[in-house]
């Protein structure tokens, strides 16, 4: 076997062009770990007479990129175009109609529609490939399907977005507030011009959705990830979490408890000193936990072309060297509907945030809210007096139930002294 | 192929017995995500006598562990016997020999021996798989060989052995000296009755030679690997490291240079901050570098019988569903021989400590040796006088050759005021 694998890339974007370009420049490199070469032989993009860094020179261009898909002389497609639906699905659902192989780093589109690509890919004998998709350049994918195949998985956390992390990061090491580090993010090029994917935790959860599927061998249920993102995350927060021994992350959570399975994203308060606390900036981190293994930790860029091609082609790679399997590390046909633990069933610690107008008897109403809940409190942060003026309260409060914490959030959010919703970022201990 | 792939296991101390009890335990997903059973059919130990907390039932026993190796009816032999010759590599041989696939976590027979097994596997066209020899649970071979495989390598850096690590740990965490935490550890099961293995760098240097081979397909030259081990780092130099800014590990480090690859294991001192600086107690972890993905860090537990069964396994499943690709991720023939770096051209920056005689004049002979030598200096730190004593006086120099720092030190371990051999330990920036 060895003739060149032929490939053709849809979408010239950061993940197409990135792939292009790293076929091209460590093609004897790739050949010999392949086993044979790897050739791309066609590109479709929205406009060709686009000015780009890459070399188009010998390859076939298609204005259709689904047309393209069908082609017969084609072996793989790599789709990089993006979006849930429309294009890129079809040219998806066109490759493996074909027969040939698919690689996608396309989060959203597995998210919602993987394990039925995962059906057709295993019914035509072809191989789903989506090591990009979640966490860039960090093999997560491979090492929960092949390298942790031995375990049965409690739990699989990541720092999955690296935008929200330069900004949480950034955020407490300048002590500034959220737009402004957004705003600095965009002109950097870190955060795009509609930040809302990203920074309203849709991003995470769709990755999570592909890790929950994997660790647990279910089929993907993005509708039941419970998803909120770091717009409400303060300086102030971030101060106080800092003196509390904490780091805000934006996590995606899936964990297996009495309840069910647990799928969500949230800002976290985690121990500063952490594994995945201790994660900064662009960096993404995955923290899988085995029976046997126990915690291990998968830690780097998340995005980014260099990264992302060099997730597409370990997956070109696996693809021309004949190493196949499930896409989800179990047939399609196998995975079992997602049993998700709801919310409110959920058990943690917490942080609660109150702006409160500082006068007598206000905090013996939060406590009795609290306690009357049964909810139990660890710790109170209240700097010197200010009669009548607006002062934080901050408190830690030992695990207890999110439906407990709803009910005293509620009963608390009505008293008159407390002038804004009071804020909650739930803590994992790890 | 839903014929279960059958085994047999050479050894039943950690890794053998952990192996078997994970196959037994977790059979149902095991199958599941293998495709198909993975059934061990027969085990070989030296004394059948002995009681062991696994289940024999139903296994064929042999007292003859080459025997079994070369038995018709069996698909896969685990070797976890240990050691680099003697009865490990006849067992590899044999089951090679004979047809079958070996999965071993033998790291010092391979770093003797693995090219030429590799070999032997391929032209049998069977896997030699060895995941469990490298940083216990950490899929760190997997994810050379396959998940980073489009990218060039710069640099593998590991922290590989867990003993050391822990042994370093807990200096700097108690304040305490090296021999009476070494005994701690001992008493603890952390460390070896005879830890010099550990201890001495032997066990790290083993593992990096296989790394290194993977990442820059080059055949494994345990005898290139500069070795030193933990023994002489003292309280002291661990304080003093705090007080710059950096952690000492043990690590193993293969690097691509100008003069060739390095190969090298040694104390370093490595920023607190630093990814690998944050590494601590029984943990491993592994920084690959590639040329399109950055960095990326695997962090997970380095011994044990769960971790380690849990590699093993991952080695069989992969050979149950089929995946085969050659042991060092090209053809054994195609690895080319190693063109080391000598020792003498590494570059770096270093930590000096000398015990000095407190008295006029001793801080200019030193400062003329690192002069003559064309050494920079970059810190010094010397706490106030003690005329007539014996004082530590600690520097760091920049960027400077092995060589020159060689001669400065032989140099200055002469002079009359120094009364202790000159302690050196590498920097490393990351």
């Amino acid at each position: 076997m060895t003739a060149p694998l032929k490939v053709a890339i849809a979408g010239l974007g950061t993940v197409g062009a990135g792939t292009l370009t790293l076929l091209q420049f460590q093609a004897d490199l790739i050949a010999a770990r392949a086993g044979r070469p790897i050739t791309v032989v066609a590109v479709s993009a929205r406009d060709r007479r686009r000015h780009r860094e890459v070399v188009l020179d010998g390859l076939r261009w298609y204005d259709d990129a689904a047309q393209m898909a069908a082609e017969a002389d084609i072996d793989v497609v790599v789709e990089a175009i993006g979006g849930a639906e429309g294009i890129a699905l079809a040219v998806c659902r066109a490759a493996i109609a074909g027969g040939r192989h698919l690689v996608t780093a396309n989060k959203a589109l597995l998210a919602l529609s993987g394990v039925e690509l995962a059906a057709e890919a295993e019914a035509k004998g072809v191989t789903l490939g989506f090591e990009a998709a979640v966490a860039g350049g960090i093999p997560i994918i491979k090492a929960i399907r092949q390298g942790l195949a031995g375990n049965r998985l409690n739990q699989v956390t990541g720092i999955l977005n690296g935008t929200c992390n330069y900004i949480l990061t950034t955020m407490r090491a300048c002590g500034r507030d959220f737009a402004a580090v957004l705003a600095e993010a965009q002109a950097l090029g870190y955060a795009e011009a509609d930040p809302s994917f990203d920074i309203d935790g849709i991003d995470t959860a769709h990755k999570l959705t592909i890790l929950t599927s994997l660790a647990f061998g279910t089929r993907v249920d993005f509708g039941k990830v419970h998803i909120e993102g770091i717009r409400h995350v303060s300086a102030l927060d971030i101060r106080y979490a800092e003196e509390l021994g904490y780091r805000i992350k934006l996590l995606g959570i899936a964990r297996r408890t009495e309840a069910g399975i647990e799928q969500r994203v949230h800002p976290c308060m985690v121990p500063i000193g952490s594994m995945i606390g201790r994660v900064e900036g662009v960096f993404n981190a995955v923290l899988a936990e085995g029976d046997f293994v126990g915690r291990t930790l998968f830690e780097g860029r998340g995005a980014g072309a260099g990264p992302t091609a060099s997730a597409v082609v370990s997956d070109l790679i696996d693809i021309a060297a004949g190493r196949q399997g499930p896409a989800f590390g179990i047939p399609a046909s196998q995975l079992a509907p997602l049993q998700a633990a709801p919310m409110s069933a959920h058990i943690g610690a917490y942080y609660i945030r109150l702006m409160v107008q500082d006068h007598p008897g206000v905090f013996a109403d939060v406590a009795a809210a609290l306690r009357d809940a049964q909810v139990s409190m660890e710790a109170v942060l209240q700097r010197g007096r200010a009669p009548g003026e607006t002062v934080p309260v901050v408190m830690t409060v030992h695990d207890t139930s999110e439906a407990s914490m709803v009910q005293a959030m509620s009963r608390i959010s009505h008293l008159a002294a407390v002038v804004e919703p009071p804020r909650l970022i739930r803590i994992e201990p790890f």
